[in-house]
């Protein structure tokens, strides 16, 4: 089944958080290693996210979200933080640069196919983003959508329900396999795209052999695609 | 209040749906004047809406409820058409032409405001139109995404929900006042914007002196904004 339209993860495969949330830590003033602390922040991301999906706690926004796991982080080390600093590290996540290949590796499979993106990220983060990176979509779609993140499946067949197209005619672009697990379980195409700088230099390579398309970089993935 | 972002109703302000619906009955080969047909047609798209929000019918996307009143325009003047002509004719409404202001008035829009869609279209037609139309949005935002068609008051506060915006700081820009009379019924700021073309020459002229803005073009509106 040809591919009609690409949906894309957001947080990593489009655009750099940590180095974004670092550098807001930095400006914060919490003292510690700054990427430290962003890798900490955003281990606590799943795990809240599966607690909403499961029903033990009421659907969130990520502003919310993220100000929950950052009270709850900064908690257990016992920092001191303005509620007015923690709003700026919250806001930190609607302000992150994109890997160098996004901008024109959208606009080049844009030129053959519907291009969205799929985030567990709300509608308006997104738009902030897209806005931040000049970041051209044909439609931001997000779990904010079906009510419930990804990887459940709801929130894949959502995306494909809004786009009229069929799962199998739908691909999800992500650099974390558990993501693409989850499309695949909803019956999408799946492009797995590394990211190797995603959680810093020397992290742990990732693959996905499962993926329809394994690639580099946006640009390689209009070349596979035939874009 | 501020203007944070601003939300365009779609067919007959952003794009002239008499034309291209026009051009697909001449086409089709159906006898008689095609704007004629396409007026009368387009006559009995408000009252299925009114009907969907009343529950008096199920929820159907544009396509179904576009083919719904083609299907009782021919059968009330005993027009025979192939089903898949019909087909072409509700395809129509997907490839539509912006008025000439469009495409550089959304550009000096979005300068400065979030600019996006709010249409009873349901979404993978306004993507289409705006591919069609090489038209740039935030977000597209649609009837769809409330299950409610405006003027439904619903329709309007699902949009500023999902902008994260107070709707009083949400603008919808529309040529029609039944549309803007119900933005600000939901408490919207509202901006009229002149197509005396939608009905072709000649047609009645249309005011709403209830608008926060009255204005002949995108382009003024981007003026009068300070965008």
């Amino acid at each position: 089944m040809a591919v009609r339209a690409l949906v894309f993860d957001v947080f990593g495969t489009l655009v750099d958080w940590r180095s974004g949330v670092a550098d807001s830590f930095r400006a914060s003033g919490v003292s510690g290693d700054p990427y430290e602390l962003a890798d900490a922040w955003r281990a606590r991301y799943g795990p809240i996210l599966a607690e909403v999906n499961a029903g033990a706690r009421p659907w969130g926004n990520l502003d919310e979200l993220h100000r929950a796991t950052l009270d709850d982080l900064l908690a257990e080390r016992g920092v001191e933080l303005a509620g007015q600093q923690r709003h700026a590290l919250v806001g930190a996540w609607h302000r992150l640069d994109p890997w160098p290949d996004v901008r024109p590796g959208l606009g080049a499979l844009s030129r053959r196919r519907v291009v969205a993106t799929l985030s567990n990220a709300h509608v308006a983060l997104l738009v902030d983003l897209a806005r931040h990176g000049d970041l051209h979509f044909d439609c931001v779609l997000s779990a904010e959508l079906a009510q419930a993140y990804k990887p459940a499946p709801q929130a894949y067949l959502t995306a494909a329900r809004l786009l009229d197209v069929e799962a199998g005619e739908l691909m999800l672009v992500a650099a974390h396999p558990s993501d693409l697990d989850g499309a695949r379980g909803a019956g999408l195409m799946t492009a797995f795209v590394d990211r190797p700088l995603e959680y810093g230099p020397g992290s742990a390579a990732r693959e996905d052999p499962a993926a329809d398309e394994s690639v580099a970089d946006l640009l390689e993935l209009a070349e596979r695609l035939g874009a």
